[in-house]
């Protein structure tokens, strides 16, 4: 019987979210890898509150990888708009309660994957609370990965971002690390969505080792505070800092121009830009670069309760996987 | 094909509870009819923020009929202590996170008793989101379920209660009250648990109707500022007034001793006493009257986020359900 080829995405939040929701539909079997460091929102009170594992970014990973047809798509994506339990996710209520009641993030993921009929498995990177770190240049350290995400104004460079405490690599992520075809770091956040992943003690490690031919969706704007000036050798730079060397196979490189007016509106607002690509320039020949229109056409529409401001421009699932599926059964 | 008798049991709260739970492992074809008038705790909170029928009631009646062994029956019962949540049940936030997604309250009973395998029917005596009211023999009237089920002193004696809005039979709870065979009636509290049923719009004539042989569970003890001095013939009294006549078939009435710890406990506290029965004494010829061991022997215990105190001399599902299997199939 042939096997389908095996594919494990690394992050967490919107972008593996769109990345995993596009691969699902093609002839792929499907991982993911997500970070556990989130700090923020629902996801960071019930983790401050309760003492489980951070919920959010396995919720959204297993929503994008259901198949559930029925109600429980809609149950984890519902998020209450009042009283006690304003802002929170039920998937996150969900997964917590199983946590508690099990004893066991690994269990809460079991149950709750079989009543969403994932297509695929969705392993925590880690299974250690920790907390991210940022120790920027002015020499500055911020802890919690919501006050690393969320700024008001660029900040100086991050020097380097590190897990307090240090963080053990779960054994099922480094399982189907070590047994895929092929790994796709991203789309996500540099610092708050990719690089946590990398920081966990014996991740690195497991990347280098594995035959897996290693893909990154290089980011198409920058963050404010975060990643403020970076060009695409920036992104890659980095990455290969924390991975411990030229590894990464591939980036893939958006070439669609975004709407004028969207581009215009974050310059006016000096929160965020397009990523330029200065890699022809630099010595990146080891790195192969795919260009290709990756743009999400989505009009923009924000619920009232996500209170975090989500980029307008973004990846698009579809787009992504299509040009993942070529990369993957072409090349 | 045999059929099992239908036995519908109304009521609400720990009462119905404990004699569904009994039940269940009998031959008969179960329902509940419970009330929607819970405005305390989570369930008043969900009622209030929310804008959803008050889950509480339905929850705990389906958790006794849950034939679920796998991790929703644990799911349904769990309270979180902590944070955002304290105090909420979860099953209270599924049942009202299902109600505000399908945009209907018997579409969230549906979902939730296929999870929870329930052994019979569940169905709210109204949709109309009403509040309980009390008119007391000193001119005081109380709105609301909460208030008038907790009471730090005794309290002049209830004229009448009544409902705001009036409320309207649900059609499903008319269905299964006229198809009965059985009518059980508690145990539970008076003016909270039980009559709010019978206040509803047509509930009256639909149990004066229906062939049904009517059984009252006779409460234990009396309750502090609800059934203060309440002798068994008040009780009845007040049900056949809410009723519309004597209707009443049959009482169960406890014959076994309490520890005489607790009742001296109780007395100390001057909360509550235990029932006497004065039913010989009065002109009760046409009901009759059954007396058996029904207490409970389980030892107090009392979880920390379990806000209410519960009575500690209370009826035991077991031992009811085989004195009402006695009755069903031997009278």
């Amino acid at each position: 019987m042939k096997q389908y080829p095996k594919v494990v995405v690394i992050g967490g939040g919107t972008g593996t979210f769109a990345v995993l929701s596009g691969l699902k539909k093609y002839h792929v079997q499907l991982g993911a890898v997500v970070t556990m460091m989130d700090s923020g929102g629902s996801t960071g009170r019930l983790r401050d509150q309760l003492g489980v594992l951070p919920p959010g970014d396995l919720r959204q990973a297993m929503v994008a990888l259901a198949d559930s047809t029925d109600i429980w798509r809609n149950l984890f994506t519902y998020r209450f708009e009042n009283g006690d339990l304003d802002g929170h996710n039920f998937g996150n209520i969900f997964l917590s309660s199983l946590e508690k009641i099990t004893g066991s993030n690994e269990r809460a993921i079991h149950y709750a994957s079989k009543l969403l009929k994932t297509k695929g498995k969705v392993v925590p990177v880690t299974l250690t609370k920790c907390s991210l770190c940022a120790s920027y240049a002015d020499g500055t350290v911020l802890e919690g990965e919501k006050l690393i995400d969320y700024a008001t104004a660029p900040r100086p460079r991050i020097n380097y971002v590190y897990l307090s405490p240090k963080a053990e690599l779960n054994p099922n992520a480094k399982k189907i690390i070590v047994e895929a075809d092929y790994i796709i770091f991203g789309p996500g956040d540099l610092y708050t969505s990719i690089i946590p992943n990398l920081l966990v003690n014996g991740f690195a490690e497991a990347i280098r080792e594995c035959k897996a031919k290693k893909i990154f969706c290089l980011n198409l704007m920058t963050k404010l505070g975060q990643t403020d000036g970076f060009k695409a050798s920036d992104f890659i730079n980095e990455m290969c800092k924390y991975l411990g060397g030229n590894i990464i196979d591939y980036t893939l490189i958006n070439n669609k121009k975004p709407d004028r007016e969207l581009v215009e509106w974050y310059a006016r607002s000096g929160d965020a830009f397009i990523v330029e690509n200065d890699l022809e320039t630099k010595n990146f020949k080891w790195l192969k670069v795919i260009k290709a229109d990756l743009l999400s056409e989505a009009k923009y529409e924000q619920s009232l309760s996500d209170r975090i401001q989500r980029s307008l421009i973004r990846h698009d699932g579809e787009k992504l996987a299509k040009t993942l599926e070529a990369l993957i059964f072409r090349y």
